[in-house]
């Protein structure tokens, strides 16, 4: 059988961005995130709950003494900081920080046992227990997230030893866990290990990787259930009833069988990661079908307008189709960075526009909303509405926090941000054979390997903020084909190339252009941009009656410190004058988004009626001005809500 | 300073109630509710958690051996079945029951100890620790409960028994709480006894037992907190941020400087009765000004339409003034009992119409809803908003249960209702010198003592469906003020007396008759009862553009069974043609209410599109009706919902 082609990501070290959206996030990346996060590593932030992480690798690899400290999982927070610096070596090479990380994958080196096994928890706390919770423990998610550095980070400096740590430690795991009598038929109780694997598959070439990948994927919710039976030896039965059920490890049957996204969000969007990574590397047509049923649970019924996924604190999980609460949500940040993997992921077996649709309005809302605009704090939670005295008198939502927050004890979101944030230039454009996908719109300079020769381009666009982006062609093969994405938001655009209208075929999202390439040809995409009214299907009830505005691929929100309090007492008719102003010196620069609208009146209501049957609705007029979304909670804790009641 | 005059209730014994709506919850009561509870509290339901009440009583009688079952606060059970047994023994004699109770109070006996301390728990898990955690461990609570039984039981067949054991244990904890040096500065953790020590006194007029009451109400909530202490030399310490910090338990700072309700709902509501209490009955201005300024935080900022209280199913407890969402609503049945105990008491202390109205807004919605009509299930939670999807499916909403449950292992709400039902009779009247207030209207023969001499009277009405009512007064003393609500929901009225219109004064919600009575006058009031449509305060975020549909003080409700499913895309217009009919049939007997609404349709809404900016809200014809709010869930697992969007 002919093997498929898949479209392949053009790597970070190809594509390099220099717009003023994803170059400030990049910058505040390296200026402020990864030095913070290494402080964190070492318990150096005062007033934060300290880390322990690096203290517990000095501790296993002998160079300090005391016990475990933090989380189980707390071993993550290096490799996701390992990946983040990997990536951003790349783009903003930095000997002394290659230095300050080779040496921490020394001490990582001393810290591995002999066997190849790495897991601090363990080996500090008493490695006659490892793997006898494979459920609970972490031992495979600290090591797939270890393993997605090591790839990364050879990849960003071609220093194998990371590498080679964790090939060691990934025969240590084959050795243990695996199809074989005698072995365990386990899988991780917190997944990424199969994407690590996938990654890991892509550089050695080494079948078994892959193997132990589909391994976990095909074991996973088998009956009868190998963490049913572990958690009765641990005397930590699985209860069904329980928000940590087999449900919360998508784990309650096969996930060939899984009708749609189910259980720990987290946990969810790095499976589902997995297998499209190997329904991929392994050409399985009948694992993609189970990942585009997924996938559209997820992007269908199951994710809010700014991409966050998760809907429930209990079990930070999904719950059902259609519920999604904009004030009780979770919307952890990870998940909707593991949503921005999964999209990616699908994009690379299929290039279709939703998939890309889903990557961008993840990446200009739902993620970067969960740092603060200079990179120092951090949402865990990504509320649609906050009521500051809600979360601070309604013990229901005191998950909400209407502030970012300086760090966590267990500190997976910012770290994954980091990670995500450097290898932002990793998702722009993907490749098949003399195809050129561009995925996303921002300004950047890139060259690619088709299979006719070598392609460089550059981009230049004022997007999100402004529809128009200029790509100049400087050199390609003669018979390539641009793919430019059609977003799903738009509904108006043209394309010229060197001044004149383009030929081009719209098929599922993109804009195919063939022709005769020649040097310097001038593609101009002008894609409109105006204000516009969503509504979500009413199949939603909680926004029923509701709109949303959103502009290009940024959803807004009225905030506080612009409209004041009581902003559930707003509404607005759908058809609306919107004002749009380029604010450069507001919340890093912004196009900000004016309009007349109404309020509910107080008239006729004394504060000393609660109820009345004969005081009827009366609106006042209130001028309304909407902020970005991810741009929310910067000018401290206030009201903010996403939709807004329409005025019919 | 000569000493005020309060009313007085009309006691059980003097009201005959032979009505078909709390005849038939008092019916209910005792052929169902009594018997169920009796076999419950003896581990007897089969599938329901066993109580384990009465068994250990019979282990600290030295009948049985075995540990402590059940909660902490178990022996309230018991408390709470004598004492619904107490009413009910007074308006349907039954030897058989009421040798029951005897036995049961005949182990009691054999259970307290030679001291007078009663409490199971202590007695069978170690007598050491008693008195060690006022704070959790419910013995005052325990002691409450059983002494308001006492009285009850006393009061209603004149045996001392119980009310002596009782008396001995008030005694055991004087010796060892109180401002004396030497005792323990303590206060209830769950109130309750506050105000059976003053009916404790009501019976025997020793100050003492007053004088307990009042310091219980002084002490609580002063700095440096005796609970902190506690808690800290139990290792348990009280932490600010968590539900269950000093606000939980109404002891964050004295109550006279208490502005609005606070913590757990039911230790509220008991706490804010026994404030009402000792305020009347030591003549206490200003502690009757904190329960003003309570009650009107309570009534005014923190009440659902059904008379509901306490929103947060964290600490099961109020949270902040206009905070009150109604599918995540906690609203627990036995709060909904102590704002019904509460307003009783203000009606005492002051013959206003607010506090009727809420105590009619609670007997007809709120409380009743704990029950199944046939007496044999109930709910703990009592939500205005159910979507049983919600509650399967998202772990935030899995206190609220779409059918009532047969037994809780925690059963406080069962009892509690027991009691409540069959003391209905005695929340009918209040008399102060010459006047009999009529408070709430229902079919009964009453008599009453009066200053000037004996009032006998009949009422007769299809209320809370008709608002005719027909009182004939048989004889009176000839200066006799009668004294009828005006209820706050009702627009329009007349009042007849002999057929002629009469002459009356509207004051503070009640109309007083003052005449020359004679024989057989018939007072004839007639309430106009059309069908309301009520709004909240727009400071209630959560109803903004909704309505709720009321009757008379009856709230009604779009339950499932009568019109399908996904209720929150129904809308209705405030000007709708409502269509009422009595229904003999249906759910015990209800007035149906018909109206032609409308619906969100789903057209242009294909199930694959969630958010969109090209679809436009549409509306289809949707025939609704509306069943009274107390009645729902009667028919299986429904939606439901009380509140509707409003079509402008």
């Amino acid at each position: 059988m002919e093997k498929k082609q898949f479209t392949v990501p053009v790597p970070v070290k190809n594509v390099q961005v220099h717009d003023s959206f994803f170059s400030d996030l990049m910058k505040v990346t390296i200026e402020k995130l990864i030095p913070y996060q290494w402080q964190a590593l070492n318990d150096k932030i005062p007033d934060a709950a300290p880390s322990y992480c690096m203290r517990n690798f000095k501790i296993a690899a002998g160079m300090e003494t005391g016990e475990h400290g933090g989380c189980v999982f707390q071993d993550s927070d290096l490799a996701k900081w390992i990946e983040a610096v990997a990536y951003s070596l790349i783009w903003h090479p930095d000997p002394e920080l290659e230095q300050t990380a080779d040496e921490a994958i020394d001490i990582v080196e001393r810290a591995q046992l002999p066997d190849g096994y790495l897991d601090t928890y363990y080996i500090l706390t008493g490695i006659e227990n490892r793997w006898t919770n494979t459920k609970d423990n972490h031992e495979m998610y600290c090591a797939g997230h270890m393993l997605e550095a090591a790839v990364a980070y050879y990849l960003a400096t071609g220093k194998r030893k990371l590498l080679d740590i964790m090939i060691r430690c990934v025969e240590h795991i084959r050795s243990v866990i695996g199809p074989e009598e005698g072995k365990k038929h386990t899988y991780p109780g917190h997944e990424v290990l199969e994407m690590a694997l996938c990654k890991l598959y892509e550089v050695t070439g080494d079948e078994r990787h892959l193997d132990l990948a589909r391994y976990f994927i095909d074991e996973r919710g088998k009956a009868p259930s190998y963490f049913v039976a572990e958690g009765d030896r641990n005397d930590r039965p699985v209860r069904p009833e329980s928000p940590f059920n087999l449900r919360y490890y998508q784990a309650d049957r096969p996930v060939r069988e899984q009708e749609g996204a189910e259980g720990h969000a987290v946990r969810a969007g790095y499976l589902y990661s997995g297998m499209a990574d190997v329904a991929r590397l392994t050409q399985d047509d009948a694992l993609f079908e189970a990942c585009q049923r997924i996938w559209q649970d997820i992007t269908r019924r199951q994710m809010y307008i700014t991409g966050a996924i998760g809907q429930s604190a209990a079990g930070e999980s999904f719950s059902f189709d259609y519920d999604l609460p904009n004030a009780l949500v979770y919307g952890e940040t990870c998940a909707a960075i593991s949503l921005a993997f999964f999209a990616q992921r699908m994009l690379r077996l299929a290039p279709r526009g939703e998939y890309a649709d889903v990557l961008e309005r993840v990446l200009y809302n739902g993620t970067i909303s969960g740092m603060s605009l200079d990179g120092t704090k951090f949402f865990y939670v990504n509320p649609l509405e906050v009521d500051p005295a809600r979360c601070a008198h309604n013990h229901q939502f005191r998950h909400v926090k209407p502030e970012r927050q300086k760090w966590f004890g267990c500190a997976c979101c910012p770290p994954n941000l980091g990670r995500l944030m450097a290898s932002l230039p990793g998702y722009l454009y993907h490749t098949n054979q003399n195809t050129v996908y561009v995925n996303l719109y921002t300004t950047n300079d890139m060259t690619a390997s088709l299979d006719a020769g070598e392609v460089t381009l550059s981009m230049q666009t004022q997007y999100p903020w402004d529809g128009a982006v200029r790509l100049t062609v400087h050199a390609a093969p003669e018979n390539m084909t641009l793919a430019l994405r059609k977003p799903g938001w738009c509904r108006s655009f043209t394309v010229r190339v060197n001044g004149a209208p383009a030929e081009y075929e719209l098929r599922d999202g993109f804009l195919y252009l063939t022709r005769a390439w020649a040097a310097e040809d001038c593609v101009e995409l002008d894609l409109a941009m105006p204000v516009m009214v969503v509504r979500a299907n009413p199949r939603v009830a909680e926004d029923i009656g509701k709109i949303a505005v959103q502009r290009g691929p940024v959803v807004y929100c009225l905030e506080e410190p612009d409209n004041g309090k009581n902003l559930q007492r707003v509404c607005l008719a759908a058809d609306a004058a919107f004002t749009t102003r380029w604010e450069p010196d507001t919340l890093g620069g912004i196009v900000s988004i004016e309009a007349d609208g109404s309020e509910w009146t107080l008239a006729g209501w004394n504060d000393d009626v609660l109820y009345s049957e004969d005081t009827v609705p009366s609106l006042t007029a209130r001028h309304l001005r909407f902020i970005p979304y991810y741009a929310w909670a910067n000018r401290g804790p206030a009201e903010m809500t996403v939709w807004v009641r329409e005025k019919l």
